[in-house]
């Protein structure tokens, strides 16, 4: 079983990415699934059920977000119906929407998990104590098992990696918007990236105006951060997963930008 | 010109990987200028006299530090004669040791900058001030420099390469111990990565033992952190530089591992 | 029912205070119950066996701990048979020890709780979510709710005493080691003080020797904090309980140094 | 010489708070000079070219301000011509306004300096540095120094009520909006108060509408922050200063609400 991921998809340039280059990733790798995180697509903050849906009609079965989920309010709307969407799992239990959905492929169930990192961003539960509650129940159904975890820290991340390897399928990261190059089968058998990377902006800062961040590091004072114009790019990672026993077998980065044009071909 | 760069070497596991691999790699890229981030080489914390002399011997030009620069107290003893041991910059004005320091080979000056983030690390000057101020007096010697910005955020690093664009050469990012896929000339000339990478243990997280980093996440008590056993890996970049103009002509990523066995050919 | 509580005891001139004016508080104020904050007692870093039984012996009934519970190692041996020890009740399910207590003065139960803040402290359970499990649980056998919220932020601890307005009797703060001057009793019955104030010394900062802070505050250069020698201060609350409802009716601050002598009498 | 300085003011309740009772303060303390922390008058978030105004018009000498001066844009038309209105000192040389500025009482100058702190607060350049800059400058005029450190730590402003001590004749500390109760006179003598606290909502949580507060901690959902309704509080400090020394002789505390009802004879 192939799964394509593609990272944080951020406002227009990130989307016209995911309507160019996902229908031909899917093709060239033939993938059996494909995962988009979405949390900064609209205007770079949050989601609409209209993006939501557009990610579904390309080819996405199941999208994943983080904690930009609730920047835009529309999302309180339409969360509790979207039944491929999944926020971090690890915010409180009355939190809309949820943190695990299952996708049926012919009879195969793969099961999506986003989790939220705590180091450097907000206090919510314990990513790891709720990893390990979803997976006991999730391994009831099924061993395959895909983790988006949305975090900082890449000590963190590891963290997670190393602490799930043998009982996931896979743990990538997201929200640093900058693909690492440690993609990786760890010992028990999890794929494993530190971040996937930004799916938007070639020439912003994290997909965000240059300008603006650049008056903001060097005055301290307040600026409007806008999505970046000009070139795009498309990142994100292409999983092998052995449907019988759950284990990844090669993980393979994807990163399209004009310095790595697309290869229909192998 | 082209210039090796080694990111974090942590512990003996680190320094291994320098003994065993620089020599190869001045070898096999022939490199003019080799360049070592040495902050974590003392067990993880800081660096010693000692291990400064043997990196100078094993071929670097010069030792880059970080926020681990004073971990190790023999650091005050020797950094005022350690002429080309250069820490963050940024640090204030009576700080022992220098931000920055000149290399002359064969009559072309490089100048090698250490700069020190401020995004979720502790209070220091601001870098993107202290770095106009350091280029504006070392461009009337050299138009020939290198900056490891040592950092946390990948914002931090990407305004950084952005806002140094066609005014340095090179600015490699380290500190977050994981490799990046982003390396790229930037539009004005200027060799961009995010992070370098760690050299040391090659299944501890960040290279540390696990089983701590493990027990921290998931207990919050308080643990013992020491660098990790087993396999190793070395990371890096090599960087060509036009010694006319100061510009960069190409960045290329460096990983050795199990995973990423080190080829003496190209 | 009258509780006198004692703030962040800090090292030897904390103890020092404690050994001398808790008989006379007690004596003073005729107090029922009396609770220390014990977490930099040894040297500013946790707390031993010892300290733990002269608290007692000098006449706390409980003795509530914060961050700093775990930086004397001796505490793991001796925590699980200490029945008036209290330290953070949000820390993960297993942590050693335990989040709160039961005291029985002449057949009236009283709870102490002990909660921990996560703003710019290190990432724990939700102490809110934790306060109401626990205050469920404490409600079938007493009203009477004594809560030490070890917390940094202002905006954390006035939210935490406004959540538990008449669910417990007094939500006190404890960690900034400053005595506030927002004692007041809430609308709903209870007793509050964003925080209680430090007992050590009376000339360093927090506590802790001026020199070395300083010196970290100036230079970014790492330090080693001892506890300031000299003049001491204590700093306290008795707050007077209604036994039969669990409301508070009165909440007063105790501050005892040079500048505020203390005086026997009323 | 008598100074009166009232801690930052919220919105709406704050500004009726300043209108009531500057007037009968000044009469009561027969104050010499007044001065007013504006940074969230405007609706929490800043302050506007009339709000200032109405501040000098009710007899304030000047108003300093602190992390939230940029929140209203009104400031950046008004701030270089407002000429006692003064921001944090150690914002970037580049930033508009100004970080000191003096009054003239009949002959007797006195300095007003505002700084910001950096622990828990984003970067800035060193508070410490920047005031030993300033007084330098500063004392070729007047040995009579007043500060404002607006800052979040504890730590931090009793190292700059220490570090400044007999530099300077007061430091007062704002932002944490809860006033705190060890307002005393440091051995150089220089007055000295952790913080002053806030006038504006006397049952909000630091001015700010509960229901959002609680809101943002229980659930990690972004809120919108609105002022408190309902009663309303004034917290301020006066300050004796000798005019020949600059040495202060005495600070005090005011705190005006329901609880602590407003005496106009002493
Ligand atoms: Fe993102
Ligand atoms: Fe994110
Ligand atoms: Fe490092
Ligand atoms: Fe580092
Ligand atoms: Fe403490
Ligand atoms: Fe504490
Ligand atoms: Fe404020
Ligand atoms: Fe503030």
């Amino acid at each position: 079983m192939r799964i394509l991921f593609i990272g944080d998809v951020v406002g227009s340039p990130g989307r016209n990415m995911i309507n160019t280059y996902v229908p031909k990733l899917q093709k060239k790798y033939k993938a059996h699934v494909t995962i988009i995180n979405g949390e900064n697509a609209a205007s770079g903050k949050g989601i609409t059920e209209k993006i939501y849906r557009s990610f579904l009609e390309v080819g996405a079965n199941a999208v994943t977000l983080g904690n930009h989920s609730w920047d835009n309010k529309e999302i309180f709307e339409f969360i509790e119906d979207a039944k491929y969407l999944v926020r971090p799992a690890n915010f409180p239990d009355q939190t809309p929407g949820k943190g695990y959905c299952f996708l049926n492929l012919n009879g195969i169930e793969i099961a999506i998990i986003n989790l939220q990192g705590r180091t450097f961003l907000p206090p919510l539960d314990c990513p790891f104590q709720k990893a390990d509650e979803l997976i006991k129940e999730i391994q009831k159904r099924t061993n395959i098992i895909f983790v988006d975890f949305h975090a900082e820290a890449t000590s963190e991340k590891q963290a997670m990696g190393w602490y799930l390897d043998g009982k996931v399928s896979v743990v990538v990261g997201t929200h640093t918007h900058v693909q690492t190059a440690d993609n990786r089968i760890l010992p028990n058998g999890t794929a494993y990236i530190t971040d996937v990377g930004m799916t938007g902006p070639y020439d912003g800062i994290l997909g965000v105006e240059r300008e603006a961040v650049l008056k903001r590091f060097l005055t301290s004072l307040p600026v409007r951060f806008e999505v970046m114009k000009g070139r795009e790019q498309l990142s994100g990672v292409v999983v092998d997963v052995d449907p019988k026993t759950g284990k990844a077998q090669k993980i393979e980065r994807i990163l399209i930008n004009e310095d790595h044009p697309f290869l229909s071909e192998f």
